[in-house]
């Protein structure tokens, strides 16, 4: 069950020779997921072979930085001959600007094209699987983070103790067993799942905040998360200006990560004043959270394990 | 006297991982100027060191692939604490469009922007030593083509006829007479310039159409042009298209090039189903135009060399 993240955009509110403007790619079993969309979206896209194929796109916020790739876009699914709907989840209060910059030149797209508006605590989407829930963030404006939860999975099914202590034949009765009811044996045996079933195993969790300060909703939201993609505009010098401009110094990041126990981090929004060298990012989220930390690079996919992968 | 082409974007409609959609900066002695500006520019600017120092932007037409980078560039020059004003020229009737676009996600930058209306005909733009001037095109919206036409330079002087026939000694007579005025020697005698200066020669042409048919605006625009850079959109399989869209072949931007009698021709704006082969392009052009003719890449630059620069 894959669940692949790809860093399409990675800069702060100025774009760099390097890095574009926010955007990232979610890709699970088949769902395609898009969270913002900075100018210059599309092209990564292709850059980095993710295809068009996403149905929705989660917008954290509507400044500049995160969503004018939208116009352009919807206008390439449009010459694509797109039929397929598409969802924009814009933070309540943004449904207006949403319109007006899918509408920029004048056009809208001739498939439709759905503007949701999200609150915190909302499920965005109800997927196979997973849910996309909104979460409070803090950048002085309409805005909110996003979490994708995988849903449970089954506990691991003990096939030895099923077949040999139990005396169990393999066939339909362990997939029965694995879904949670109990069989009936040749012999009158009644075994009940807990028997040769385990635990439900939780899911995957990737939460993207966005813009923010450090916040403990962030905490909340990203309580265990398998990769907390946060913004970390600033390194530990420009604290204040992280402050006055509502983002977060990689070190904030860093401590948000290690409040919520989350197993990765990944640090986003670099300012362009860094550009070429963000081992200062590193080094101070490093120091503030002992789980793998990293500025990612824009093109750079990462396979998100399962929490029990090593088990 | 510099004048530098830089093909900032060279695709169609749908960009592709080599070409970004249409821009083309001019830098003219100290003077940059932008024509169109697609989505993504603001970063080719920086990737081809152009910098931000346009105090024009001339549109064509305001199809996304044209404008949809406008809002970001002007971010980024509010985030570059920009004071001096910017001019955005665009075709008649697309005031209100260009406004929209400026203010796409609810900020107007804090510099000002001033936008103005250009019909055909119209000089955009008097500069210091050259115009830019606005002629029709045919794209099936509002839409310009533009043509930038320095003023003719001052005849060649003969220094050697000066000094050595006319006796006259070198220092500030030689500036007059070759301002045009008339000098008195020491011994009486009136030297007309026209004894010593030729005949005023002519400046450099580089003309853009945007989007277009082939059309006699053009080729009248574009009349002994030094440099066409011609919509190209199609090879001749897609003539039925390259109508129905309205946009040209590369064959036709030959034909176009040949009746002007233009030096050079450029051809952009490429068709995303051509990615990464623009021989046909190539061929196609140069069997209706004999003189240079090629498809720039995006990041390539071309000096333009004065007409008589080989005399």
């Amino acid at each position: 069950m894959s669940l692949r993240v790809t860093f399409l955009g990675t800069s702060g509110a100025i774009p760099t020779t390097e890095r574009n403007p926010a955007a990232l790619f979610v890709s699970r079993e088949g769902d395609d997921l898009l969270f913002d969309c900075g100018e210059g979206t599309q092209r990564q896209m292709m850059r980095y072979g993710t295809g068009f194929g996403v149905d929705h796109l989660f917008v954290t916020h509507t400044h500049g930085d995160h969503v004018l790739g939208i116009p352009g876009l919807t206008q390439t699914m449009d010459f694509n001959e797109r039929e397929r709907p598409l969802a924009v989840h814009v933070p309540a209060g943004e449904r207006s600007t949403a319109k007006r910059l899918l509408n920029a030149t004048g056009n809208t797209p001739s498939f439709p094209v759905r503007v949701k508006e999200v609150r915190a605590g909302d499920v965005a989407l109800d997927g196979d699987g997973y849910e996309v829930r909104a979460f409070d963030v803090n950048h002085r404006t309409n805005a909110v983070g996003y979490a994708i939860v995988e849903d449970d999975r089954k506990g691991r099914f003990d096939r030895e103790k099923a077949e040999e202590e139990l005396g169990i034949e393999p066939g339909p009765k362990y997939s029965q067993l694995h879904r949670g009811e109990s069989v009936e044996l040749e012999d009158g045996t009644v075994v009940d799942p807990d028997a040769v079933v385990g635990d439900p195993r939780p899911g995957r969790t990737v939460v993207y905040t966005g813009d923010t300060t450090p916040t403990g909703s962030t905490v909340e939201a990203a309580a265990d998360a398998d990769l907390l993609v946060h913004d970390a505009t600033f390194t530990d010098e420009c604290e204040d200006r992280a402050a006055s401009t509502a983002h977060s110094t990689a070190a904030q990041a860093g401590s948000i990560a290690r409040q919520a126990g989350a197993r990765r981090l990944a640090l986003v929004h670099i300012s362009s004043r860094y550009a070429g060298d963000v081992s200062a990012h590193e080094a101070e989220a490093a120091g503030e959270f002992d789980g793998e930390s990293w500025v990612p690079s824009d093109g750079e996919t990462f396979d998100v394990p399962f929490p029990d992968a090593d088990d």
